[in-house]
């Protein structure tokens, strides 16, 4: 068995598909929640994915052999300062957050004492829903999870985070932390940012309650993504803020190029940019 | 049986899946395809979707009851042009072009003599592939149609293409043509520009290759619309300017809103901004 005591703070969706899928492979013995709201924590014992739960994170990890830390990114560091004290010496502690350079400097401020057994992770899966009670314990099933050690991250820590992603299906990448945040704004951050805005143009509208009926497919699979988690995402916008604004601002360089195309009625240079887009999403992505 | 013989002026995705609905649900004779391509045309000869062909519309229009044409927006003018004098009188003539003003602007400029025999409409259905092979004759099934009449348009002309639609299983919504495109321009135009311009954006970066590597489900949904018809969708920026480029200074108000807002840290601002987006997706669509 890899994991005898885990622990989860934050039992959201992310942590506990985690928990319920290392715990059906037969790989973790006890499972440790924590979390704030008392209702949230008795559906996670009651759904058989956590075995018990505190609402304080140092008695949450104490004897733990993980540390899962599954928090927005806003309280990553709150959580890293009140169980920095508190964890075994041994014992590894790892994150799901959708930043990487932020949750470092974070770790690097309040972790102190066990930087070595901290590994940075990010699965690079999700739904539009949150909470407990949306786990899934095939969520990570062939789906990436990134992992951004740092030059003094523990090698055994880090084979032991990549070993439990694997056995819940997840195929593990190892990257710089700077450059994950980077890859993550423009396939992730940006296109719910562009969902996001959109949703918004359009309920501004007078004509709203129509223009939602009218929608086709294709506008509900382009804005589902905007169903997402608010808070969540005002986390990811103020953690990964750099290479967010980076990207936005290549964005606006290409839809204004556009509407200056449409302005001025420039055929080749409006279908060279469909063309162009088309030709390298087909070949780049199979559906 | 609603129509004796049925003549489609451009034999591509949609032409030949209403062909194809109306023959199965056996209200329609004979079908006559009309247009460019002899191998397509073969194509959809071998698939049983038209019985024969022409490449002249002036000779694939003769003796048609009712004549759809399903060309891209840029050519409906010429076609207009070329089967004005060679319309049967009591001959029905409908379109499918996703703009309705320029189509109405064209055959009130070139199908003179037949206005009023003129159906402007616009099935809400589609897919980003295109082509003869890509037909399915349940394509407009539970799928709305919207037709956009004319003050002269004849009453048993609009009746007859409302049914000709409700046959293979559509909505029929009738609106005026300003409406409709106010409408596309929202739900429909404005959705494929953001996402070809995300493409865009993504295919210059010098890791493209990688970022497409890691983009998860939500940005496959969001860009799918991206690989569409590129000259479809030129067509689709010329015929339906106006609505389109007010769409666009829509989007810029509301994203340039959420860039500063990211730009100043302005955490109550940013989490508004995503909580309308959410709650009125939640209210206004289901999935």
């Amino acid at each position: 068995m890899l994991i005898q005591r885990l622990s989860i703070i934050g039992v959201g969706l992310i942590g506990a598909s985690l928990a319920s899928g290392l715990r059906r492979a037969g790989e973790c013995n006890e499972v440790i929640g924590c979390g704030r709201g008392v209702e949230n924590l008795r559906k996670a014992v009651d759904l058989g994915i956590i075995d018990r739960y505190y609402h304080d994170p140092a008695i949450a990890v104490k004897d733990a052999d993980v540390v899962i830390v599954a928090v927005p990114l806003g309280s990553i560091a709150g959580i890293f300062k009140s169980i920095n004290d508190a964890l075994s010496p041994q014992t590894i502690i790892t994150d799901v957050g959708s930043a990487k350079l932020s949750v470092i400097a974070d770790a690097r401020q309040y972790l102190t004492k066990h930087l070595p057994y901290f590994v940075p992770g990010h699965p690079i899966a999700g739904s539009e829903k949150s909470g407990v009670t949306a786990f899934n314990p095939n969520l990570f099933n062939g789906n990436r999870v990134i992992l951004t050690s740092l030059p003094e991250t523990d090698l055994q820590a880090a084979s032991l985070v990549q070993n439990m992603w694997e056995i819940v299906g997840a195929k593990v990448v190892n990257m710089q932390a700077a450059y994950h945040d980077q890859v993550l704004a423009a396939t992730s951050h940006l296109p719910h940012l562009l969902a996001y805005s959109l949703v918004n143009s359009l309920a501004k509208m007078d004509s709203k309650t129509e223009i939602f009926q009218f929608a086709a497919g294709g506008f509900r699979d382009f804005t589902r993504i905007a169903s997402s988690d608010p808070r969540m995402w005002h986390d990811i916008c103020l953690s990964n803020q750099d290479a967010i604004l980076q990207m936005l601002e290549y964005f606006n360089t290409d839809l204004n190029q556009l509407i200056k195309a449409i302005q001025q009625k420039d055929s080749k240079q409006i279908e060279a940019i469909f063309s162009y887009a088309k030709t390298t999403r087909d070949e780049l992505l199979n559906s």
